[in-house]
């Protein structure tokens, strides 16, 4: 593919005086001459603002601490630092359309109700008292485990029966939802929900997938999944069973994406998450696709290379993968497992047809590095 | 609504010498005068032949294990008792267009594959050494796991590493399949099929249903359930989950359909499986609906009520309830729960949308008993 | 394929005294051994009962004529000639599951209202002046129009401003709603509808296809085609349209099937109809299907050879091609087209995953006539 | 609603001389702090940066006339006056993450082919020679026409047959494309296309939206119609018969949607177009929802008040309505209706759960203009 635009099909006006003025007449009435714009607006393959990049653990967490004495929960909303791109400032966003960042809470606290088109979700980095409401159901919500709020969903959160802090990444579709001038957001009348008397129920009643519940809690039509809590420990047994059935992809190594029961599709209409699971010293080839992806390093240790960089990674880091990106993963124990998760806009692509993927071919599969 | 066919806008033609002449030409023409069928073939509410009936388990096992020696697997194909409904006997139906019988396996056995049409499925009553190979991959089944054999996937099994005899229940769609006229039948072309060396791949691959391989085995475009095997123990335990969850549904306790993790649907599209729980003393209101059911009792005592008629179950019986009549379902031990295995063909009555359902609401949901 | 039943995979048990003192045992209990059935119950490739069968109009015609005279409406609720294959005379079936009739109508005449669970659909053959009301609404149709009566919709038809009798062809799937057990019927309490001021509204509202109402009658949920009438002239100049830019099939020439503009299915769930023009001299070649097929000739004159019979056939001839039976159509005229209307259960097949399909590659694709 | 930002349950903390300081070593670590962004990243409703805006055809028109003259098609790729809203330079877009722009073709002219991500349409304001190519086929198309270029497809234009110039409104998803970060572009390797032989072919052959073709052109699984043109006639007439059968939408008058046969739903998965009729003296209603929406006056002459402002139009003139935007509209004609053409992104806004509508319910459904 030429990537010259000075081709036959591409826009290659030069300037003259005729098309100065011409030019200047059109900006006075809210237009433009495509042919100024159009090889920008039509490039020959996507040219993302975002750059890759990694935001260590141990860099950010002493700010999420430091967070929970500066502000008081009821002035901040909630105390949270976000990971933001740095071509990405003007919409806070991490990496393409998708927020991110890293919330604390203190032990015993807990924060007001609110909802909003963004959907939410959530990966519980370390401490053991987390909970949430999300329409009226608690969910408990400890290391690994992963949780979605979906859509105008109410939602509180807090941490409880703990002496430590929690701290969870937040994942968010909020710069997509502006972008397409879409955003709602209101306070709970009450401040805080009613709660159903059963904690986790959702899970009760839809964690083991494959079997549904028939005559009751059935009648759901919302487009998000009805399981809002995938713990770790069956979701890491799920991955170690899977490894002995199949090699994975040749990409991710063993890739599972947590799931809607009742359509087999993701669990929410914009946002998908991923587990995945590298063997000892296993180093997947590298691809590239549209859509952007954020990572969470959940166990162990290693490198990512994406775009020609390394980025090395080990358990709560993050990271992210912008569309069409190179990328490849490798896990550095010759012994033990990693596993990633991760959450992406996948959903918007394929809604859209939007989605495209190549493999890297040259060099057995692996990028030279820069 | 009035039952009496002579109103108007039934048919209601007296005979006549000249019309009993006139329905002889006709004869002679292939053809007949509506009327003279409508009411019978336009029924108010469904008419089934097909009447209630529960097989005892202990009458018909021992002819289940006599038929080991009286027939050699290779010359019966299979050593089943099929369990016919007095009125179906023409089609081989157990009620409604479903089959069931009572399949054999003598330890060390092996039948030869075939594949066909109809679908089936297994719930296994008793032995621990059955096994499946369901389109190469071989599946080990205990009692009360269930498993399924979706329509033209090849298929053969055995008992093995045991020394005693295998019984399970299939469950097939022959007579739907036979009224369509669509039924296909081969045998393997080398009388067994090549496995796999992964046993139950299907459910280590697939055994989280709310987690789905992505970039492996993800190909899937089938129309069954890629997951073939559902084991005992979490099936049980997620019925004790949901149950402290919900109350359930109040004709049937906690009903919970195997489902098939990529879509949420039933496992096969013709044929659907459902497992409930019955609490201590729980004695369900009664329904009815369009639709045949076949049910195995998997552990517990207790009794149903259809049509007005008590059939007393314990594990291993077999009852079926026709299309449209009522039914109620009571468990007769005040500490134990009571489990019931099902299959159905709601799925069709689902696509085809002739699915209907009616609550029994006098005497406090109960039938009288005749 | 092997089509002795004399193989291993195949029952071939034989009898011995002990077995025949089995087999009366398990025939005390409800119960059969399955090797004594199962080739039977799975054949290697679909039996049906019907048999390939042609009525000729000018045959019938006069009976539906004389039954006019011979039985009054409010007395038969309507005068039709029922054709029904030879061997399906139990269940009232032209082929397959499938009903058919021919209807008249004399001039001024109105029947009652009444609906039921099975689908119709009108084909109409000869008259000017018939109507249908279907759930309130008022539809005029003439020669060769076709429409849609789905499940359950109330209805009622008549015959006014004409001096002649009408007769269309009904087609429905009583013997499929028959076989699962889902006959449910009602008649009018009022007797007749009340009907909405505006004739052939859904024609107006959803006739071009491809223009769907927004903001108004765009609330359909319902499983059926919301277009209730299809009428002759632009079906008619589709399928010449359609000859312009495309061969065809090559085993039915220009096929189109009447779609649900909603959803781009089929009209009904348990029914589908075509029509389909021959061009001039041609003769398609053959194959064969799951799934039976009414037809009724449209325009033109020729034949079509099923299972190796050939039948001749004009206008108003109606015949059948049952599940799995080879068929080619010819059109005998050198000049003009001919166009075949029919209806079938496809849906049904689709549905169950029951659809098969194969070409007649021997002899030119056509088959020698017996 | 509140609308203060001053509530608990929003953002709302004080600078302080720490918390600065903690906001610069935020922002040194590609981070900030979220209570500092929050309330504007989740406004309480849709905040968008496009406002309404009209522009004048005979404003517009003549620039284009010009650029034919003033840059050749070769240079310039097409000659495109594109309608920017002021606010939404920097993507390029009319309103939203809409392109829009009016290109014009001289006699004898084609461009060359090309294909991108993002999907087009166009609606013909004027000329009689224009045609296009899309993925081989040749489309002819004349004024109030209007055709679809789906994702990926190659296409080429030009003007033949004809003394004047064409001008047509182009419609794309550029700036959604690329908030995606999914743009590729493919200049065609013979830069022409090969055509079939049958002009119109898709018209010819889905032109009849409920009449699908069986057993020819059937294999489509495109995510887009394969209807490529939707002819100004028999859409007028449409128009003109859903108006005897129905009042309409209060908010829209007849309102139809242009339709992917094959599914009943938006021609392209991003881009969805309207036709829809105003009565004589017809006033809407105001409402408003999520999405953005661009128009084409077809036919007449009225006006729309879009969040408050009176926006005066005639045929050929094209305005927008931003995401949330309280809009009705009027026929100022007491004797003829006029006819407005629109394209907009609801696709995108259903297929992530934006979608939200609400209507106007003060002073009998009219804002009051500012």
């Amino acid at each position: 593919m030429s990537l010259s635009d000075d081709v036959l099909g591409r826009a290659r006006v030069k300037d003259t005086e005729a098309l100065e003025a011409f030019y200047d007449e059109l900006g006075k009435r809210d237009t433009v001459a495509l042919w100024t714009v159009a090889n920008k607006i039509e490039p020959w393959f996507p040219q993302p603002a975002s750059v890759p990049i990694l935001w260590r653990y141990e860099d950010i967490r002493p700010f999420v601490i430091d967070s929970l004495d500066l502000v008081k929960p009821e002035d901040a909303g909630r105390r949270v630092v976000a990971l933001v791109n740095p071509e990405r400032k003007d919409v806070t966003a991490a990496v393409g359309l998708l927020y991110t960042g890293l919330q604390g809470m203190g032990p015993g606290e807990s924060m007001t109700a609110h909802r909003h088109m963004a959907a939410a979700l959530r990966f519980v980095v370390e401490g053991q008292g987390a909970w949430t409401v999300v329409d009226g159901q608690k969910l408990k919500v400890g290391p690994r485990d992963f949780a979605i709020t979906p859509s105008f969903t109410w939602h509180e959160h807090g941490n409880e029966d703990s002496d430590e802090p929690v701290i969870w990444q937040d994942g968010l579709d909020i710069p997509l939802v502006n972008a397409l001038d879409a955003g709602f957001y209101e306070v709970h009348p009450n401040h805080y929900q009613e709660r159903g008397a059963v904690v986790n129920s959702s899970l009760l009643t839809y964690g083991a997938g494959q079997l549904r519940p028939v005559g009751f809690e059935d009648g759901w039509t919302k487009p998000y999944s009805p399981l809002f809590a995938y713990p770790w420990e069956p979701t890491y047994a799920a991955l170690q069973n899977a490894a002995k059935a199949s090699e994975g992809s040749p990409y991710d190594g063993i890739l599972l994406e947590y799931s809607n029961p009742r359509t087999g599709g993701s669990v929410m209409p914009t946002l998908s998450a991923h587990i995945q699971l590298l063997r000892a010293d296993q180093h997947t080839r590298a691809h590239r696709h549209t859509g952007s992806v954020v990572y969470n390093v959940a166990k162990g240790e290693g490198y990512s290379v994406i775009a020609g960089r390394r980025f090395d990674w080990k358990q709560g880091d993050i990271f992210v993968v912008p569309s069409w990106a190179w990328h490849e993963h490798a896990n550095l124990s010759t012994s033990d497992d990693a596993v990633l998760f991760s959450f992406n806009d996948f959903p918007v692509m394929r809604s859209l047809s939007f989605w495209r993927e190549e493999a890297y071919l040259e060099n057995d599969g692996h990028q030279p590095i820069q």
